[in-house]
């Protein structure tokens, strides 16, 4: 079938359960054919192919609103709501998004990117529904992963108590990235296989169908307890005590199971959790083999499902990965700290090394930040590896339990700037802006890989209180790494290009493109001083308040949001001390950025070697017009 | 019994339970007569009593660590560890802690203020030990409440797979602070009353031991189901199914039921949870009937438990209660949620009269803030009333639900700036900080309690996106209510005082005090421009560019932190525009504020009318001089 056919979910329904199958076979082929050009979340979606399409045969979306938590599993929505033809571009500058997007569709009603979302908004549309008068569905589709995040469980502890009409759909495959881990998901798995469950119902049911066969007073007293014993022995219990009427598990691979258990569901009056076991990469062997490594991949070889490698210097969460275990070996305090991410933020090695020193806590960023901090308390030294917008989820607990009580946890903040093709969603451009506003927070960002590994070993061995070490998302500049560790003194600054005419003030990989723009602008007999400003905060004081005393105008350059970021901080220092100063800020102006490439969007903002050199230009044409 | 000859806990190990039964009272008596005068946590803490007394009786702090969830029932604790004779102290400036503080008591090894912290803490404590090899207990308490806040759930399923030896008391007095909500409540009464629960229990006891005596067939069949339907009967099948032991129900004010249990528990390998239950305000009639009220309260009389009331106009949050029950009867599409604190928001009223559009999540703030962005999505209009420092935990739900999809959510955010007593855990600080760096944002402030009427409206009925309408704790100024609500245009400051020496540019309360700071300099003829800067986010360029017309010095006032505050977003508007400006800022510096009176601590920063006057006059001073 040509899926570009497809302009409607309603288009699906006629199908016969073979037309289904055929269809499912079709997108599957799709998909691994497309993603192996663009790349993108192959495998979850190859995992829901048959329940997107039940979800779409049964139901009638956009009236009924479905709400894809994380979103990265949208991509057979997208084909069955007309979207096939937008493939090329996916994930792209300008493209077809890789999450639900509201102005790409009237199908997609809620956008996503972090995870355990899909809850507390469906339990508003569900109460939005009830108070309007409105009938129709609300259906939240939610991994098991991301059920282990804590307002999934917030929501789910209120959606038990209001008792609304409302779906959901728990997508088990038993991973979130990597392979799950908590005591919900042991629980799951023994939904899943434990023979105590199926035999204890089996049997319960077996008994109590030949109780009333049993004479005298033993009768009277099985009749009365068949009831009270009956729901003991309904799977899926734990949901049930939080009042949500449970379905499953069903093989989410067979529409006649799903079919069945989704229009059974349907009727049901109140919260309904239907519990679906899927395979991630289904019908893909490489997928299938190796999920966690086809989650989110770049283009690959469909043969082999090998990925096409551009031959590229080590990433920066190489760097940490490597840095971390050497760390670690020489000092025994340092314990790692993963919320479900071991092998994206680099710590497999690690892992595999000091097993007893490695925590995957599960989609937890805030039970892993207070966890830190209980570490820390007891003078362990735990380092926290996490993407800079996911730490967003463990604010509170960073000012509260680890900046208030002064507490020396480690984060490792990787995806620091733009990361490209998730958007949005995933864009680590506000952590200086609410990091540097918390009191003992020491904040830094290397130049280049080397420098990360230097910066890295002063955190956790030289400094006291809280400390981030942010760097970029994607290869270092292939720079010489140094064999031997070395502390950076605290606060300073480093001058690697010296100059008179201005101060280049850039942090981390903006570094590199000021020192673009000093070649550039020395062909014009320009030669600004270009700083790598390595501590975010504490500044470096001394160093700040020499450029004041010798007049120098100033050029701060960030990735990340102008608003309370770096360049905000300098114009403060000087405030304070009382310093007319002209600076100019370069970074984030005041909106969401999009997907793109990362050069595409540093060029969006204005944050190339370009608008370097024409911002210096303008502030030497300032002064001299002064 | 003299309290304050307690030094150390061990001295009570000797005591019989006649002796510590004896000792409970005294306690209750000092507690209740202590806080008569103080004000405090009263019925959190008579609720403890037994509970504490047990918990030090057969273990070993500090050695064994307690950590005490919230705080604020760490009275009786600090009585036992060497600190009643600071009660008169209590929560005063310079004085005894209301909460744990690990500078006051080797026995406060872990602080809080914030709820559902202890298990992720626990949890780091309990991986230090092993790693270390220690041995000691730990023990969280934990009220069922704060249990359900998302990170203690996320830290019950870490801990269940950890399956590491720690005691979770499971405090259960029905109440946060109001009386609790949710699935999880529901279940805890359940373990509490259901007969269903005791009978189903007893009676499958009581079956089982028969069964061996049936003949034939079902005999076998029977004993083969025995041991498999043995667990399903457990009180608490809900965390044992997350893989802790249960203990429970127990009376908490009966020592020999705690010490039983608490041993019980003690030997048991693993993680165990003991489900306590206790009466808040136990032992203080006025408190046991109104345990609401005397979570928190100021001094009173111990007769009656009448507040002894100082005549003072009504508190912002009294107004917001009355302004969004006129606003909410006119418009049908307004919601209001609080997280588990309908009183101390200030929305009884509105529960009352619109209870359908009404909703206590809990004490859930990321399900909170993202069942807002679920209704607005849908066209309704949610005012989410919550304390400012509680925001804190949906912060990553304010950036990717609400403003990233750009919804019209009004956060009505109290005790904005300093609360007081309740110290450096509870401070609302930092949340213009996090708030203006967020696109899409719009932040306002009210000068007095009758722009707060007229900002709520214009937020909720004027704008279309996400707004914050921040207002301080406390009192108003007791000015004139206007009966109609007007619109404020906005981004539109307000000049209250004229002036032309140099622009005060204050934010809410401070407002007031640079008035006072005007009338002062008017004395010494400089007559300051007072203006209100009533939108943080967006500011009145065409004013601020206006000022820099007329070469005016800026001062800016804000109960905030300096760092990426109100003040820092006026240097970035000049900085921006190109405008050099002289401009000075006075706020919160980089530092946590202790508790204490807000006139103390405001006075302790420099937020005072004698700082504006004096940095007004350095300004001038300055200007003179260059």
């Amino acid at each position: 079938m040509d899926l570009s056919q497809i302009k409607e979910p309603k288009q699906i329904k006629p199908l016969s359960i073979p037309e289904l199958e055929k269809l499912a076979a079709d997108i599957r082929e799709f998909l691994i054919k497309k993603l192996s050009v663009t790349g993108g979340h192959l495998a979850p979606n190859l995992g829901v192919v048959e329940l997107t399409l039940a979800l779409h045969y049964l139901f009638d979306s956009p009236k009924d609103k479905f709400l894809w938590d994380v979103g990265h599993q949208v991509y057979v929505h997208k084909i069955l709501t007309g979207r096939a033809d937008q493939f090329d571009t996916l994930r792209q500058f300008k493209g077809l998004s890789g999450f639900p997007k509201r102005a790409e569709s009237e199908h997609d009603i809620w956008e996503t990117g972090h995870s355990s979302t899909s809850l507390s908004a469906a339990m508003g549309m569900a109460i939005s529904r009830d108070l309007k008068g409105e009938k129709h569905r609300v259906i939240a589709i939610i991994g098991d992963g991301a059920m282990t995040g804590g307002m999934a469980l917030e929501a789910l502890n209120h959606i038990g108590h209001e008792q609304r009409n409302m779906m959901i759909i728990l997508n088990d495959n038993e991973m979130s990235i990597a392979p799950n881990v908590g005591a919900l998901h042991n629980y799951l798995g023994k939904l899943r296989t434990d023979n105590r469950y199926v035999k204890a119902k089996e049997e319960l049911e077996l008994l109590l169908k030949k109780i009333p066969a049993i004479g005298g007073k033993l009768a009277k007293t099985a009749e009365k307890i068949k009831d009270s014993l009956k729901y003991l022995v309904l799977n899926g219990i734990l949901f049930e005590e939080l009042g949500l009427t449970y379905f499953g598990p069903i093989n989410g691979h067979n529409f006649e199971d799903l079919f069945t258990a989704l229009k059974q569901a349907d009727k049901t009056p109140g919260p309904v959790l239907v519990h679906i076991l899927t395979k991630k990469g289904k019908g893909y062997k490489p997928a299938e083999l190796d999920s966690d490594k086809f989650h989110g991949i770049s283009p690959y070889k469909i043969e082999s499902g090998e990925v096409v490698k551009k031959s590229s210097p080590p990433s920066y969460t190489e760097i940490f990965g490597r840095t971390i275990v050497k760390i670690g070996g020489q000092d025994k305090k340092i314990v790692a700290i993963t919320a479900a991410m071991p092998s994206g933020t680099g710590l497999t090695l690690f892992q595999a090394m000091y097993p007893k020193r490695f925590f995957d806590v599960g989609i937890a960023e805030q039970h892993a930040t207070t966890m830190a901090a209980g570490l820390a308390v007891e003078g362990m030294k735990p380092v926290l590896a996490i993407y800079s917008t996911f730490l967003q989820r463990g604010y509170d607990q960073l000012v509260h339990d680890v900046t208030r009580q002064n507490l020396h946890v480690t984060f490792a903040i990787d995806r620091a700037g733009f990361v490209g093709a998730d958007g949005e969603t995933h864009h680590g451009v506000f952590d200086i802006a609410y990091l540097r506003s918390l009191p003992n927070m020491t904040i830094m960002m290397p130049k280049d890989e080397n420098e990360l590994q230097h910066l890295l070993y002063t955190a956790i061995e030289y400094c006291d209180g809280p400390v981030a070490v942010r760097y970029p998302r994607g290869s270092g500049l292939g720079v010489e790494l140094d064999e031997e560790f070395q502390p950076i003194p605290i606060g300073k600054f480093e001058i690697v290009s010296n100059g008179q005419d201005v101060v280049i003030l850039a942090v981390g990989p903006m570094v590199h493109l000021a020192l673009q723009a000093a070649s550039k602008l020395a062909e014009i007999g320009i030669e600004p001083m270009v700083v790598n400003a390595r501590f975010i905060k504490p500044l470096d004081e001394e160093m700040l308040l020499d450029f004041a005393d010798k007049g120098l105008d100033i050029l701060t350059v960030e990735e990340g949001v102008i608003k309370g970021g770096f360049g905000s901080s300098i114009l403060e220092f000087y405030s304070e001390h009382q310093k007319e100063m002209n600076i100019r800020m370069i970074g984030i102006p005041d909106q969401f950025i999009e997907q793109g490439s990362i050069p595409e969007l540093r060029e969006l903002v204005g944050l190339t070697a370009e608008n370097i050199a024409e911002q210096v230009k303008n502030l030497i044409f300032h002064k001299q017009r002064a």
